[in-house]
């Protein structure tokens, strides 16, 4: 049974293991609240899921420890349990899809683990995992639904109200349900008046419904880009413990999600994956009413690899009128590309890309330009395009 | 005269203004020694400049705060200084030359100071807040080149000190030298055997050349993205400083910053802006001989814009192979796009842009098929092209 003393247990356990992540006071983010961040994307391995693997792996016995761990995982709990294994001197094996990024078969296998790749999918590795596990005498460490596991992630609720007082809400990412089950029990035995609100990716609703239904469902498909929640069923303990002690859920979008991953980096100077900014996008967009209050988004992880990233900061810079592109109908005659492009350069555009096009253009000789640039704001824009068209250039 | 009791009682003073940045134990950068950061990209305002100006304006007289402080900046030493002035209460004017980004006018002026925008580039803008000074009675807030700002500088040195022992060796970026000067003489007071070693830019190696050259030089012009340390010339003060305390200045190529600046995304999921990424840049590409040593490297600041990121991003995903870009000779006949997709979608490739250009082609009948990919590194991109090649493709 989950207990307040196996949370401070596990406390006492991790101290040489995990990073103690100090709550930053995030200023610009929600000007409405007095916003805090737990940082756990700065938690060793990038994620907070070692913490649960840790106390997990230290509460074997010395038998299950001869013997090793295994899990399934192509992401922060397979870091995890490779980093709380090798710390506790035992051998773990990771089961993968052979899908999964070379990065994170990388980033497994040098936090000490042994990779099996498996032909598949998920639920392919997954069910290698469980088949190992019983001809090997494997433990199987369980993602979230493990009572260590969840008093493993509740230390980080130890952790906040030590590190600060009068809080009105803790603000949780959700995807099994193992970070929040452990706060929300934690935070309720201790502080019971400080609201403790999930937070889920709408492409990924599981917990959410489980809740609103009053019964464990299952989706059949998830997508989002918070990959880190994409869980499509929560645990069966983990899903009576939110019921319990998790006072709201709500639904965040994939754009305010990338909206709350920039401003953590421009504001905070932090990176934060999907599922980790999610708590701070529910705070932004106004998804719980905490006007006035003293608020702490746990960012979860920071595990982005650059390629998403990079995605995330252009479609950002897109949706801010930063970055933009606009299509130009010509009549295909000499000097033209000059005069837009002088016009740009005039009023302090950056070009960074041309394309001619031809198309369905009302002359026979007519074609499209596309150009792309950088710009200012979306004044900024606008005064590109009006000063074109008062040129006489006719946009499309 | 700068004096350790100086830097000491700008300890006392900044308590309740800055941040206490702790060092960051990282793994994975640089694996030949044992690494940490002294994260002032977390600062409040995201640089460490802040330290410098909130004791410089704390020093000053009531009759001199009573006037107010001007600045000439269009970066960090702004928003330091305007946050400093507000938290002391005093009025703060920040002249900036009308060409400084939108961003960061808005950035100063949310610190509580007022922006005086000057028609020109940065030396109108510098001859303007002389003559507001001399006209109004402001204090000026040098930069870099006063005894008041290097002691606040010198507060890392107490909080790096105090925070881990036996280090061998502190890299700190260099570019008018307040900081490195501030740091520099108080390790070397406290403990002399630290070394303390200075980088600076290759497009801008003001105070390496001075060093060198045994002589204040000033340089007709700075290119580099580290512009947070694109400065001309040493100061007086700064350049004795240096002279004396440190023991080694090196240069670091954009190309390395931009590395840095993604290595501290992807290991330490920290935005670092690219003066905050030299000192790691220069330990990432064994500018000194560190091999086995313990070392703190300054990541001085954070304030990046996000379409500078970006680009840094794309030219790192493009200098590890993580995305690129084909040139396909082809005859111009139906069903030739479908057939390079599907080679390039077997072999695990995403097409993200798709352009056709007509050019000189060998074949009249011909045209050029640029495909932009992303792909997982060098061998992916070589497995790529060379399956088209056996396929009969003709790369260009």
């Amino acid at each position: 049974m989950l207990s307040l003393d196996k949370v401070f247990d596990a406390q006492t356990v991790l101290k040489n293991i995990v990073r103690e992540t100090k709550l930053v006071r995030a200023y610009g983010i929600a000007p409405d609240c007095e916003l805090y961040l737990k940082p756990e994307n700065l938690q060793i391995t990038g994620s907070f899921k070692v913490r649960g693997s840790a106390y997990k792996i230290a509460m074997l016995t010395d038998a299950e420890k001869g013997k090793g761990v295994i899990a399934c995982s192509a992401g922060n709990h397979a870091q995890g349990v490779a980093l709380a294994a090798t710390k506790n001197g035992i051998k773990s094996l990771i089961c993968l899809p052979d899908s999964a990024p070379i990065s994170k078969v990388e980033a497994t296998k040098g936090y000490g683990a042994e990779v099996c790749l498996v032909e598949g999918c998920y639920d392919d590795a997954y069910r290698k995992a469980l088949e190992l596990r019983d001809r090997e005498g494997f433990t199987f460490v369980h993602p979230f639904d493990d009572e260590n596991v969840i008093a493993g992630q509740g230390t980080i609720a130890l952790e906040i109200l030590n590190d600060l007082d009068n809080i009105d809400a803790i603000v949780v990412p959700v995807g099994g349900g193992g970070l929040i089950s452990g706060i929300a029990y934690t935070v309720k035995q201790i502080r019971p008046q400080v609201k403790v609100y999930g937070v889920q990716a709408a492409g990924a609703p599981s917990m959410y419904n489980s809740v609103h239904d009053g019964e464990r469902k299952c989706l059949s498909a998830v997508s989002t880009i918070a990959d880190g929640i994409a869980v499509k069923q929560p645990g069966e303990n983990t899903y009576a413990l939110c019921k319990e002690f998790v006072d709201e859920i709500a639904l965040v979008s994939d754009d305010e999600v990338s909206s709350a991953i920039l401003a953590l980096i421009e504001k905070q100077k932090m990176i934060a994956e999907g599922a980790g900014a999610t708590a701070v996008a529910a705070i932004m967009f106004d998804k719980f009413n905490l006007k006035g209050k003293r608020v702490v988004a746990v960012v979860s992880g920071g595990n982005i690899d650059v390629t998403s990233l990079s995605r995330v900061i252009d479609r950002g810079l897109l949706k801010s009128g930063r970055s933009s592109s606009l299509l130009i109908e010509l009549i295909d005659k000499p000097g033209q590309l000059k005069e837009i492009s002088g016009i740009i350069a005039d009023c302090g555009g950056n070009v960074t890309g041309v394309h001619y096009e031809k198309g369905n253009t009302e002359s026979v000789n007519g074609c499209f330009l596309r150009i792309e640039m950088e710009t200012r704001d979306f004044d900024h824009v606008n005064l590109i395009t009006q000063t074109l068209r008062d040129e006489g250039f006719k946009l499309v």
